[in-house]
């Protein structure tokens, strides 16, 4: 299977592409820009999701769900958000469809059936919700409201890729309401710090945490805290986003409460999100010209285990230990799935979980049973050894960790070696074609200039790292003065 | 708070729609027909959906994701189906907002962004699964497909009902195929099963497994196993369905695969879904005048610690106290929250949990910590008991199971003293009117009568249950030959 799949060097996104569709993750469906989730995809999908969860949860938030549907009088209540949402909306105009007398056998929407007031598929949450919010706050004593969502979400998008732009896709937004600008500040800046810590540490994918410019917020958003990955293509991706709303949804939507010295004022907000994208930053990240390469914490099945056998007797003989095995590795909170599948031959299988990713493979043939040994090969580093059974359990185990650090290793260094400071223009234009990455570089703060460099070399600024140095220097492109380096990339 | 909530008696139907609100479960949004579900509710939800998806991964499910769209020329190929959902239906037709030249500050549907085929926002996923189950089904080896789908969907109902009947709704859809039919008919009966050992062992609500009659069964299928629950003002509610599709699906989205022989053949397939209806259930099945009841397996917090002080010091006290039994507690697995707001005095506190269905309440005093004890509470039958501190972890876990069972307990006694036999047509509709509850008689099996039934009493035939005792008996209608009896009840 394996052998078909386009090298990263040959072509990176047609290779992304295959991947994704080859390792069974996702898949192109009828429905223009939507996709299909296939249950391997998900499985890693739900992984993401109970981690963050945790997170959330663990931080003060609580679940809820809002309604798929925006009646447009209130999509338009803000009008910045609406803006920047209003080009790719998904709208409802009827609810019916009846036979079509001109077809017999096919339907038609029914025109008696126009509904008065047109509804948006949310492309995020923030308008139904605030409309709510509005009847849940009254006093300081109804704050904070820590709440998240786990949805699906729509925005039109003429150029979609799976998981990293989609037309539909899962995501959670959270939507909290508070009683200063500071505390919602350090809601925006915690959330944005939760997503470092589980992009690092559970993804294995470092982030420089920063702050987008105006230009590049969220339509609505006074601050926009984000993530930032690079892929091995030197693209940079955005992981994730935390926003600071200031009132403005607050004055949008009326939502005022009586604070502690009596006073009408209006909340203050926060949302962020993360989506189906991180799935895309992950397969990016770690994977090869094999297939995936998961981290331990993100894989279905950590091991899998392939019998090799001639006789009937000695696959009785294996599966015997493998059911051992098996519960001892369980019971170390460890999964391991046994492919004793009789329809495919071990070549077949080997391939699969390579393409697949499975972080460690152990295969038990004939000479291991004599020998009381089993061969475990590393996915990630393609290393392979004969281990004793008495001490595979802790083998295992131990390289568990290992492998979820090394590949977080293996992306810092690929992503420190790939930031690169540059004061002149034709330098950052050459290495952003050659070396590419992260371009450290000065500039004047302005979005005109912003604009310009955009439109010269297709990079943008991908954010002004948190607690960045602050140093005097010279504009990349103008040479007017400034206070700061930001960084700069072509990004997905 | 619950002195404000009707009673039962009173109005039956007031006393739910109260009570969800009050207890904050779920309310009304500003999309007609779609509902906000709040926190509380939503944790409810969440430990269902917890408990469903492990049943279905032990049964050998797995979990993927299709699109919220189905275009239009899918929605239609399988006749019967389309013509069930086809008027109730939310349709896109459009994927773009425009400023409005005549409203400055508003926005329209812009007319040049028509979609060229509508699509519809699922009300369920056969057809866009089984249009992608035909890229995935090649042989008898890529079968049986055993997946599982969490989502929401929109059925454009004109009369809505908090979590009974909504427009919008969550939901989980299994969609399986198989080689052969028998295959295919034990799963959806399995399924039904699962739904039944859920809704008895985990939700506390005693079901009755069935079929249900031709006019009665899902658009589309050949064959409807249902679990039927009776709620305490004697209606019924069908509380899960599990399909058995036949080949329609198959052939409709022309899905073959090579048999075992070599042969080419229609796949078999199968349909199950529960939802967020089953909130509605829940509520109706165990709560009273005072408020909510919950099991404990479905109580986001299963006990609640109120502190009764009048000193800081106090206070201090008690909440040392609280740290230890909160731990232990949870060290046994129960969920217990600390309820030390200070903004609320405890009776406010006693009739919010009240309200909210938490299962125990501990109450802890000045006079309790001379004696080392707390006053327990039970929220199911109202009983009080002073406990010693030593045996209190003890006697909660114990209670944990027993409240449990007493609920299914109370539920099934219930239940069972309204299944009343009737043998002619009078005492039929005197029972409905009177005793209510689920009717045991002869039908002749004829849709007319079945029709008939429903227009001169409301009454529907809720199932034929499984296993059904076969005696010859008169059609209680018509008086035409029967061989069995059948279950008759209002319905939800």
């Amino acid at each position: 299977m394996s052998k078909n799949l386009t090298s990263r060097s040959e072509d990176y996104s047609k290779w992304y592409n295959e991947l994704v569709v080859k390792a069974d993750l996702a898949e192109n469906s009828a429905v223009r820009g939507c996709m299909v989730i296939k249950p391997y995809g998900y499985a890693i999908w739900e992984k993401m999701q109970a981690e963050l969860d945790r997170m959330f949860k663990e931080t003060g938030h609580q679940n809820a769900y809002f309604p798929l549907f925006v009646p447009k009088s209130l999509f338009e209540a803000e009008e910045k958000n609406a803006e920047g949402f209003a080009k790719e909306c998904a709208v409802v105009t009827h609810y019916r469809l009846q036979n079509d007398p001109d077809n017999p056998g096919k339907l038609r929407v029914d025109p008696e059936a126009k509904l008065e007031e047109e509804l948006v598929v949310r492309p995020t949450s923030e308008a139904i919700i605030w409309n709510t919010y509005k009847g849940w706050i009254q006093s300081y004593r109804d704050l904070p409201l820590l709440i998240n969502q786990w949805a699906n979400v729509v925005r039109w998008e003429m150029r979609t890729r799976l998981f990293l732009r989609t037309a539909e896709f899962l995501w959670q937004e959270g939507h909290t309401a508070h009683e200063t600008r500071d505390e919602a500040m350090a809601e925006a800046e915690l959330m944005n710090n939760v997503y470092a810590e589980f992009a690092e540490n559970f993804m294995a994918i470092p982030v420089i945490k920063g702050l987008k410019t105006e230009s590049e917020r969220f339509a609505g958003a006074e601050e926009t805290f984000c993530i930032e990955a690079l892929m091995q293509d030197g693209k940079a991706l955005q992981a994730g986003t935390s926003h600071f709303l200031g009132q403005n949804f607050a004055k949008a939507f009326d939502v005022k409460f009586t604070n502690k010295e009596g006073k009408q004022d209006y909340v203050w907000a926060t949302s962020w999100g993360v989506s189906t994208r991180l799935m895309g930053a992950l397969i990016m990240t770690h994977s090869d010209d094999k297939g995936l390469v998961l981290p331990p914490n993100l894989a279905p099945n950590q091991v899998v285990i392939v019998p090799i056998y001639k006789s009937e007797e000695q696959l009785d003989e294996i599966s015997e230990l493998v059911k051992t095995l098996m519960s001892d590795l369980r019971s170390k909170g460890v999964s391991v799935k046994f492919d004793n599948r009789t329809t495919y031959r071990p070549g077949a299988k080997f391939a699969q979980h390579e393409l697949q990713g499975v972080p460690l493979r152990i295969a038990i043939g004939p000479k291991d049973l004599e020998n009381g040994t089993v061969e475990l090969a590393r996915r990630d580093i393609f290393t392979k050894e004969v281990v004793n059974m008495d001490v595979i359990v802790e083998k295992v185990v131990g390289l568990m960790t290992d492998i979820q650090n090394d590949l977080y290793q293996k992306a810092l260094n690929f992503r420190n070696s790939h930031i690169t400071e540059v004061d002149n223009f034709d330098e950052f234009k050459d290495v952003l074609e050659t070396k590419t990455g992260f371009i450290s570089a000065h500039w004047d703060g302005t979005p005109e200039t912003e604009d310009k460099i955009k439109e010269l070399t297709k990079a943008t600024i991908r954010c002004i790292p948190m607690k960045n140095k602050q140093e005097n220097g010279k504009c990349v492109l103008t040479g007017n003065p400034s206070k700061q380096r930001v960084l700069f990339a072509k990004a997905y």
